[in-house]
Parts: C-alpha cells; sequence; structure tokens
C-alpha cells in the first residue's frame, strides 16, 4: 500500500478495533492484547501513515527496557560489554533484558522469540559463532549487532573492535621481537571476530614476506574442555620444534599454553614468546603476565547505546551503520 | 476474608471484570491488562477460593519465563551458576532472564518492578551485599533465594552454599600445614556468604585455641580497583610481621595477594601460605596454583531449578525451606 494521509479513526476501522485502543497501542498505555497491538501496527506498518511520528511514539517510553542477547557471560569480553551496556542504558531509564544463549542457535531463536513477547523496545545482538536470524523482528526494529551481523542485514547496525588491526598488530610485534616462526593458535569453529583476527595474522605474515601453511602456522586447539589439549599440543611442537612466537586469538587459549608449553620443556617467553586477545584479568594475574589486544569495551558499549537509542527516537538517519573500534596493544612478560 | 467456594461468576463480580475475564487470567491467555490481572488475582487471594488450584493453573505456562536478579555477572561463581540454572530452565522450557543490578540497590527495586510487569513466573535473587526488598511482589510468588534473603523472608526458599563449613575446613588447613599466624583478608562491605565465611575462620581459630582480634587477624583490603591496594598490604605487614598463612574470602582477592605479597618480600608459600574462594579459573593460571574452596555450582543450580519448579508446579510444600550444599577444598600450590 502507498502511504496516506489514515487518520487514527481510519486505523482504527482497518485494524477492526476502538480508536480508543489505536490510541492507546500509539501511545504504549495498557489495556491491549499483544495480537491487538501486533493488528494495530501493522496497519500502521502498511498504510506506511505518518511512519516516523508513530513508529517514534511507539518507540518512546514504550516499555523502557532492551534486551541483549549474549551467547556466553562467563566470556570475559562478553560480561564486560554487557556490563558496561547495562549501566549506560540504566543511566538513560532503559532496563536491560540479558539472554545467555550458550552459542546454541536454537536457544537464541527461542530467546528472540520471548524478548518479542516481552514488548522490548530495541534490541543489541553480541557476538556468537556465526550469522543470526531475526525470526519474526521486523527489520526496521532497533536492532544493534556487536561484533556480528543478521543473516539479512539490510539496515542493521553493526558496531564491533577492529579484530584486523588487533591481529595485525600482534603479529608484527612477535616479528619485531625477532620470533622467526610464527603460529596462530584457534579453535576450528570460528566467530567472525576471531576470522578477522586470522585476516590479520595473515596479512602481517604477507606485508612480511612470510609463507605461511596451515599445517606449520595453525594451531587448531580442540575447544572442550575435556579433551586432551595437551597431547594436541606435542604433536604440533613436534611437526614445528622451531616455533617461537605465538599469537593466540584469545586469553583464554593464551592461558592454556601459558600453562602447558613449560610443561613441554618450551619457556615463555624465553623459547616462544607468546600474546593473546581480550586483556582478561586472567592476563594480568598469570605468569608470566600475559601480553594482549585490549578491546575498548567502555567505548563499544558507548557506541551501542548512543546508536541504538538514536534509532529508538527516530534518528535513524543519524547513525552509521559500520562502526569500527580501535583496540590496543597492552604489552607484559610474555612477550618480553 | 475467610476462604469460600467461590464461582468464577463471584470471583468476576468482586473484581468488577467479566467472567470470560477472569477465565483468561486463569488460564493465562492474553486480552486484558496487568492491571485486570492484578484486581483479579487479589480478589482470588483475599478470598482465597480454591486457592491451590487456580494458583496452580495461573502458574502453569503462563510466560514460562524466570527472572534472576543477579548482583555481577562478572563476577565467576555468578555467571557459572546463572549459566548453569539458564541450561536447566531451557531444558524444561523457560527462558531465563538475567538483570544485572551491578550490587546497586536502587538498580535491584527497578529490575524486580520491570520484571514484575514481563509477567515472569518465577524469581531467583542470587547473593548482593545485603538482604533486599521484594516491593510489589506477592508473597507467596514463586522465589528462590541463593546465598541471601529478603526482609521479609515469609515463605521464602533459601539455597546456599555452606560458606561457613568452607572457610573453616580452610583455615583448619592452613593451621594443618603449621602455619602459625593466620589472618583472613576481606572487604570492608561485606555479604552475607562472606559473614558466614568469617565465622568459619573464626570458629576454627576458637577451636584449636587460637585468640584473634581484628587488629591483628583481619587484613581489610579495599574494594575499589583504582585504590592502593599496595600499600594497605604493606602496612599491615609491618603490624604483622609473622602472618604465615592467609584465608582469603574470595579468590579475586587471593589473586591480588599472590600478585603483590612477592613485591613485598613474602613468597608463596614459602613465607606466607594462602587459599582462596570460589575456585576460579584465575586459580588455576595463577603461578603458584591456588588453592581454593570449591562451590558446588551444578548442585545448587538444580537445587534452585527443581525447587522453583515445584513451587510453580503447586509443590510447595515438598520444598525445603533452607538448603544448605557442601563445599570442597581444591588444594594447589600456594597451600604447599
Amino acid at each position: 500500500m502507498k502511504k496516506k494521509n489514515l487518520s487514527i479513526k481510519e486505523i482504527a476501522k482497518l485494524s477492526n478495533v476502538s480508536v480508543a485502543t489505536v490510541s492507546r497501542v500509539i501511545n504504549n498505555r495498557s489495556g491491549f492484547s499483544a495480537e491487538t497491538r501486533e493488528k494495530v501496527l501493522k496497519v500502521i506498518n502498511e498504510t506506511g501513515y505518518e511512519a516516523n511520528n508513530i513508529a517514534k511514539s511507539l518507540r518512546m517510553s514504550r516499555s523502557h527496557s532492551i534486551g541483549i542477547i549474549v551467547p556466553d557471560i562467563g566470556n570475559f569480553f562478553f560480561a564486560d560489554i554487557v556490563q558496561k551496556i547495562e549501566e549506560l542504558l540504566f543511566e538513560r531509564s532503559y532496563a536491560t533484558i540479558i539472554c545467555n544463549t550458550a552459542r546454541s542457535s536454537s536457544k537464541e531463536k527461542a530467546y528472540l522469540k520471548m524478548l518479542e513477547s516481552k514488548m522490548i523496545d530495541g534490541l543489541i545482538v553480541i557476538s556468537g559463532a556465526e550469522q543470526f536470524e531475526l525470526g519474526n523482528i521486523n527489520s526496521d526494529f532497533p536492532l544493534i549487532c556487536i561484533d556480528r551481523m543478521p543473516k539479512n542485514p539490510e539496515s542493521t547496525i553493526f558496531i564491533s573492535s577492529n579484530h584486523y588491526q588487533g591481529a595485525f598488530e600482534a603479529t608484527e610485534l612477535l616479528l619485531s621481537k625477532n620470533c622467526k616462526n610464527l603460529c596462530i593458535a584457534l579453535h576450528r569453529k570460528t566467530s567472525s571476530a576471531s576470522r578477522e583476527r586470522l585476516k590479520g595474522f595473515k596479512d602481517a605474515l604477507k606485508k612480511n614476506s612470510i609463507q605461511y601453511n596451515e599445517k606449520n602456522n595453525f594451531l587448531y586447539l580442540p575447544a572442550e574442555k575435556t579433551d586432551n589439549k595437551v597431547s594436541v599440543i606435542k604433536k604440533y611442537l613436534k611437526s614445528n620444534p622451531d616455533i617461537d612466537g605465538i599469537f593466540a586469538v584469545n586469553d583464554n587459549i593464551a592461558l592454556v599454553l601459558l600453562d602447558i608449553l613449560p610443561q613441554l620443556g618450551k619457556n615463555i617467553p624465553e623459547d616462544i614468546k607468546l600474546i593473546g586477545f581480550d586483556n582478561t584479568s586472567g592476563a594480568y594475574y598469570c605468569k608470566p603476565k600475559l601480553s594482549s589486544v585490549k578491546q575498548n569495551t567502555s567505548k563499544l558499549a558507548q557506541r551501542t547505546v548512543d546508536s541504538l537509542l538514536d534509532i529508538i527516537n527516530g534518528k535513524r538517519e543519524q547513525v552509521d551503520k559500520y562502526q569500527l573500534e580501535s583496540v590496543q596493544l597492552v604489552l607484559r612478560e610474555s612477550t618480553d
């Protein structure tokens, strides 16, 4: 349907509800079912009537709650950014509903559906393993993706650390410390963030005219806690005894290496220099203290909240669709 | 009012709504406002009419979502137990709404209110600094408290690790390793869990006929990241140069000590033996590896979910009001 200058009365007629109900829906008062709301919104969307203003009022003070889909709150980076987002949203009178999906796509679907039923004003989706489907959520629903894109991006705002830059700089740091035989340590199942980190590693080698191949320069660690990481690392070292620099795509992997490598006769940093990613608290308390790439979670959280509230307040056109935040190397003993 | 055998019609009349609406409320269908629901429930509660059955149906399949109030998802123990609870609830077709309160009581109040408006079927409140107020939430609303009691406990179910036992055993372990001068390291602002740990520490000293006093046996560390912990520890060591065993009420405090004590000439475990609480991943990766008291988060989560769903399904009388779960010492290098 084309945009028309319909009155509330006409919208009420098309929706088969009373004028009072349309008004209640638009002004976010209670007294109507979720179905009624959907019905009225459908008519408003389809007729496009004063879409901006109505959409704006619909989004103002509707529920003052925002949903966050997070793959793993036990992960330092995720917990950190979620807490910072919650804090900023609360300052701006929004409550945050956190949903932990344990990286399961079926859970993700269930939680998207649940959040939809809870009448949230906006949604933040934080990095998981792969792309995700928005389900029934309208493409113009206020949505910010951190580190990760939905299957049909359309008007989605994407905010991320510059993982590529971090990996590139971490790799060049190892080279500058006279490491000759580098490898990247990662899991087989990767996220978009770790793909970017892998790309940064490869490009830094290329730039320095270093050939690489999967066999020698890739140390794939099992992701499961129960798997025997020691034997995997042992096997890798047997084929690659000269390895002297490792870029681990995250601190968790780096900490495993920091624990196991000395058991196999490789001391850090004397024999192998090691750098991680995320600058977790573990990186500070381990021995030797771990060098790492630090994401600026404060700025990422600020960008996310500012952008989301701009969209909610009808200022979508002001928001950059693709926002990259710089990262920073934090050098400690493991690369000395 | 006394319990009466009122009909739905009478409840409708008392609530000033239609019979159809009462039926919808009881059967958890949509088509009524939150206010209507409250009104009808009030009448049902006040008249006590078939309270068990109605309460049961009200609670069956209402929204299939459970709220969790957690003070700090960045804390290893909290994140761990929240994830385990989420997993168990999801297996039983419940979605989990996580609210992070950053230990702020005003946030806690706001989140309780928000959760109430989201029509959750049950609520789990995890330990914060002090007691909390339930606000408008009805005293018979399905509620489980972990580590912490509401101001008016009434019928609240309380589930906790046996913090007392853990602290007692940790302290006796230090004594068994020939430590003569023990101290407990803690923050000034304590939670009910750390009060129990303090009690366990004191009682273990008492049992072993050791006098203690606040000046010598208490090392209060500042909670803020920005405060200068080094000078606090230095000052403490100056007054207590013979300290040879420390029980830290949590691993975070233990890790700070593990980092700072060697800088002040006290090596662990040679000069001072150290044990923490929570068995975080940091305890494993630090050097020397930290001994710690492990809470059984799997069992705590299982108890919580079982108890909550029993209450939701009208089997409150089957649920123990006070459930304590044993903890376990995990011995590593810091107490060798």
